[in-house]
């Protein structure tokens, strides 16, 4: 067996339309086939921002404007979204595979993560989804449904749902059986269906859960080698976007905390990928992540690029 | 091991919305959960008509009335079923087995099912999938996406899809390796996405295959012990919903054939179902296949009541 990665995939980077996702998922498929042939075992968790945002509005739009399908909750739209992104993926990588004839199983997990009703997110929802709406519909419709809205940036009301910290991978045994048997798994899609518990076991809740937080907590549990994000850079910067930026090759926790304390990283963004590369790293024995960019992915775990996060 | 049992659901047993859907699978699980409880290893393929037809039919409506959201191919829709469909009945069949003091995963895998281009449903679209069109739209979608539409009992027109017979499972051997693991596989969901041979791999094709011959085609490339088709009869009869009709225990695939000759089994509906058994049976070297309705599924692997199929 390969050492083995757990892989951070942006949604952001499968496009707004299946057409788009399916040019861009050769990409990934590329870089991760790369990772497959230096000889890891690759996992494969990603994000659904705008899949996820897309399925919603297309099932709130056809509900209001026609009833003529039903309302769909926001955990079965995730649901959608692990099995669109997954089939592009799992195709695409299969593909690449066969190309370069590597012969490994693909597949994709339909994938619960838990939360805990008590996580303090529930109090206080983020997260945009949905349409815009005017005022007084957001005032009728958190009424008839006990949804939160809030107004966003002048554009109109729009629905939020708490973005809770993922506790366990329902599904994680599946996975482990999986990775074992050599298959490049792809899972927690959008950061996992979120669940919680409920008569014993889970039942689906609106929320959206961080990829980045989610793809930290399978990287612990399948006692990865090293965790992955992939983003928009190839390295994590000080001073970022200004004239004296700086782009670190590594940094130790303790570094990284304190830069997190001094407002390096941009909350929304760099911030919670820095944060899930802490949580990985001081809860593993040996464990390091690895922060940079699709497309210089291989080279970063050659050491030429990327920052390493160390305990 | 125990035995190995490939069980066909039928889509319309899954309802017509989530809610409705999240309830019905609480009858599935329990049913599912019976048969690991006698001993038997089982693997899930589900129809989904009801539930492609809504996801395809909100993208439609969406796009059409609004132009918020992209179209969606049918693969795609199709994909988004598997996870719909598999999160609820996973999280189902999960909460039943942990009920019953049960230790096994559940696991829903996205799955591809390859049809041949040169299948001859090709040249002959029949499955009626989406919205209803008049006679103009119909044309005018018709000239600028090549689809094709028929008109539909006097309701409008609508577009039709072939129905290609499936000719293999492309996640076959991550099924194999759960159902090894003694996990609970949910696959080929309606019918499996429908794949075509391109470049060396695979792509999407609109298409629908038939969830029972689906499903037969995995049961012979799994080696089952047997193929169960559950559907809305506990036996398969003669002179159906006629004043002499006759339920059937067993027939022989000589017989099957026989009552097929002679028009017994009504085309889309029963039809497709005992040709599913036979291609499965006669494939096979001690395989048997029964067809019984859900809530009696236990009694019928008894043999207390259910239609054997045997060579």
């Amino acid at each position: 067996m390969g050492k083995r990665l757990v892989i951070a995939l942006g949604g952001n980077a499968l496009g707004n339309s299946p057409k788009e996702q399916l040019e861009l998922v050769k990409e990934t498929a590329s870089t991760i086939v790369d990772l497959v042939e230096e000889g890891y075992d690759v996992v494969v968790g990603h994000g659904n921002g705008p899949q996820v945002g897309m399925v919603n509005l297309a099932f709130e739009n056809s509900h209001n404007k026609t009833g003529g399908t039903p309302e769909m909750p926001f955990p079965e739209c995730g649901a959608m979204t692990q099995g669109y992104i997954g089939y592009h993926l799992q195709q695409s990588i299969g593909r690449e595979l066969k190309r370069r004839g590597i012969d490994k199983p693909v597949a994709t997990v339909i994938t619960q993560v838990e939360v805990s009703k008590d996580d303090k997110a529930f109090q206080n929802p983020t997260k945009p989804i949905g349409s815009f709406y005017t005022k007084q519909e957001a005032e009728r419709i958190a009424a008839e449904t006990g949804y939160t809205f809030v107004e966003d940036a002048g554009r109109g009301y729009r629905r939020v749902v708490p973005s809770p910290i993922p506790v366990s991978i329902v599904e994680l045994d599946v996975v482990e059986t999986l990775v074992r048997k050599g298959t490049v798994v792809i899972t927690v899609g959008g950061g996992g269906i979120p669940v919680v518990k409920s008569e014993g076991w889970y039942e689906g809740v609106a929320a959206v859960i961080d990829k980045d937080r989610a793809s930290s907590r399978l990287a612990l549990d399948l006692h990865a080698d090293m965790l992955v994000i992939l983003t928009a850079v190839d390295r994590v910067c000080l001073n970022y976007n200004k004239p004296d930026q700086c782009e670190l090759a590594e940094m130790s926790v303790a570094e990284a905390r304190k830069h997190i304390d001094e407002k390096q990283f941009a909350p929304g963004s760099m911030l919670p990928k820095v944060e899930s590369c802490i949580a990985y790293v001081e809860n593993t024995e040996n464990g390091q992540a690895l922060i940079t960019s699709l497309h210089r992915a291989k080279e970063a775990l050659r050491g030429e690029t990327g920052t390493i996060i160390h305990k």
